[in-house]
């Protein structure tokens, strides 16, 4: 295909994307394909000779799209959302045109320097202490990682080497396996897998906190494990914490949890890997509050901030114990500003050495939505519907309400004022409610 | 943005891509910047309302394009290469526009089992032996991976896993930590830095054996190494021998490695990152002989096979060696499907949990060019240029030369005849040859 033909094909995709978005709530959500649907439909080996791009993008529609989960459709209510929009898609077409691998700055300084730089646009719109921020050339910094479980895995790595290397500078007889040994992480029993994951990969003991009644880890809880582990001869080492759990969205305590990892000079870790989004809205920020007592904190634009997957943001306060976790300085991958102190290698912050140019998504999207747009995103409601909600109802004149400010948001007040008031006109009451704003969601979205 | 200006916008990107590519030749391969150049281009924190998309496309022409190393200039000679074609970047949007992340089956059933089928299309065109394939319902199969560092990482954690249950099931009194200590990798000398930091992310000592005068390990090498090991009480347990080095593409005997792994009962990883792709051509493909011997092959399509990072192709000969490493299954995470033995939850193959949907790259290259195709690309070159190169040389009459067949490709001899020839005349022919060659190659590309 040479490159003509790519400007055809390439404007026929960019119809089939749009049409393909446009049309999403008509598919049905979830395929009717048994396992192994596939095979059969398709050749046993590649073609010898070229097929014709029509041949391919017909079968899209019949091969591809009756096997497909459709994340973006709204009645996709599974797993967790993964983000999706147009000025993501158009910056990946870019990334993938530029084609350069970034392990390096000398690799494409374009690819570094803006990641750098747009995580620090994502810190700043999150408040994050500034020690967690490249700029002024401080300790700090960010990264995008592929996903959640390589942040946590990365951080606990990190952390596991950081506490050899300082036991055994205490102890040089100490050998890494005989501290491995003694080693322990923790996380909330509603932590995601992929914590426990990270501690078997890692090759350490990693122990499950007993939550409370809101499925929250409380300080409490941490320092009787921490006790019970070290009179039995163990090492804490390295705690997760979840603010937005997988299971119902729970938050551990930081504002306990966050001073004992210090004091115990623990590594902590937090994964805000879903509701982290959230705290670009300053009346969301406050659950966000103790992320001061981290190490590494975590969460993925690619879940519910408009940046297409793969994007997971992490940030820690001491770049050089991710960098100098596992530092290896072959000559092929040596560049002459390396040992400047000025740059960043990526390759030395993550699992792998290949890494596509992925902030041009946050680039594209924080710059078309505007920190206002993606406040609204978030949000999505605004103190307007509100109003004409209540406008709705008293017009309506079957039940009356009055509102009132809390703050600068616009809350309808209910109240059970009559004394001859039941449940059963409780009950009607809402049923009207809910007619009403579903009456004006409706006429929001044409 | 909605769907009517990403029309728009997308076109515009297309031709911009297009553009690029066409005009890379024209641009300086590796930039003139300094570290540190793009913040003070950028403003210190995300826009409040949104920015144009004009704004954006000019700004990746006065911004970003100045900062980049262009990996698919024609005068990019550096690291390796990277794959490019028009076929994956239309793929990649239809993926961006899905946007499902396929860690299970049912989470699109799509994305799983065309990465099966493919992988097997793929392995077939390397003729990798039957045990390597999905089809059949046999115990091996493909994954993507997203860099050979992540294949090469989890065939050591899977080989971990497998030693270590075997040694405790023998010994339950022994520890984890008390096997690793004494757990031994091997890879040579030569060996990329990411094994390296394999056996540092694994916990695990590895080993290099010194490579021969041909910077290839011998099988004698490495048995000298695991008697000496092997004596001094470690436990040798994982092979990662190399076709194609990174600094000279020297090749590992693995028809003597091989062999002695599988006596000594150690998992055999082949890296063939860069190299891989050219065994899919038949003069190339006995480079390949002794992956019979291997427990995991990998190489990178997205290096040299046309399909854009990121996709590593990994195979095992048995899925349940990775999938069982470390699988875990909550709940949120299950599906009706999973138990019955029919189908495959890539999550469990992999670092990550998420994952893209990255084998529509490989459907649309290997259809878009076929098997043929590919061949051709590789091969990069072919009888007939060499027989217009021969025809140029002896029209032009000064010099002469005869060709001759070894097997079917056409060669040009040379032969040192007379008695009267000097060096100053053999390097007159050959530069001559070089002027011939590339006016060949330039009307080639016309």
């Amino acid at each position: 295909m040479n490159s003509s033909e790519f400007r055809r094909r390439g404007k026929e995709m960019v119809d089939y994307v749009a049409n393909y978005l446009e049309g999403i709530e008509g598919r049905q959500v979830y395929p009717d394909v048994e396992p192994g649907y596939l095979r059969p439909l398709i050749p046993a080996a590649a073609p010898q000779e070229p097929d014709t791009f029509e041949d391919i993008i017909n079968d899209i529609e019949k091969i591809i799209m009756p096997g497909v989960t459709h994340w973006h459709s709204p009645y996709f209510f599974a797993y967790f959302p993964t983000a999706s929009s147009y000025p993501a898609m158009l910056a990946d077409m870019l990334c993938g045109a530029i084609g350069c691998i970034g392990f390096s700055w000398a690799a494409s300084p374009a690819c570094t320097e803006l990641e750098t730089v747009m995580m620090d646009w994502l810190g700043k719109m999150l408040e994050l202490p500034e020690a967690f921020l490249a700029v002024k050339a401080g300790e700090g910094g960010g990264v995008i990682q592929g996903s959640a479980s390589e942040a946590t895995l990365m951080a606990l790595l990190a952390a596991r080497t950081k506490v050899i290397h300082r036991l055994q500078a205490e102890s040089p007889e100490l050998t890494q396996a005989a501290i491995m040994e003694n080693l322990v992480a923790y996380s909330s029993d509603q932590a995601h897998s992929s914590v426990e994951r990270a501690g078997l990969i890692g090759g350490v003991k990693l122990k499950a906190i007993p939550s409370d009644g809101n499925f929250a880890m409380r300080g409490s809880a941490l320092q009787e494990a921490l006790e019970r582990d070290k009179a039995a001869g163990l090492i804490p080492f390295f705690v997760a914490a979840t603010l937005g759990t997988t299971t119902c969205c729970s938050f551990d305590n930081l504002l306990e949890v966050g001073p004992i990892c210090n004091k115990e000079d623990l590594w902590l870790h937090i994964d805000a890997a879903y509701a982290g989004s959230a705290f670009i809205c300053p009346e969301f920020r406050h659950l966000l509050n103790g992320v001061e007592f981290a190490d590494s904190f975590n969460f993925n634009p690619h879940k519910w901030l408009l940046v297409n997957f793969d994007c997971s943001a992490m940030w820690v306060k001491k770049r050089a114990d991710l960098a100098n976790a596992f530092r290896l300085d072959p000559t092929y991958l040596k560049h002459s500003h390396q040992d400047s102190g000025f740059i960043t290698d990526y390759r030395h912050w993550q699992i792998p050495l290949g890494r596509r140019f992925r902030s041009l998504k946050m680039w594209f999207v924080f710059r078309m939505y505007g920190v206002k747009g993606l406040q609204a995103y978030i949000r999505k409601g605004s103190n307007k519907v509100n109003e004409a909600l209540l406008q709705r109802i008293n017009n309506a004149k079957k039940i009356h309400l009055v509102p009132c400010h809390l703050r600068d948001k616009f809350v309808l007040r209910f109240a059970i004022c009559s004394r001859t008031v039941e449940s059963v006109h409780v009950q009607v009451a809402w049923e009207h409610i809910k007619e009403m704003a579903a009456d004006v969601l409706q006429a929001e979205r044409k």
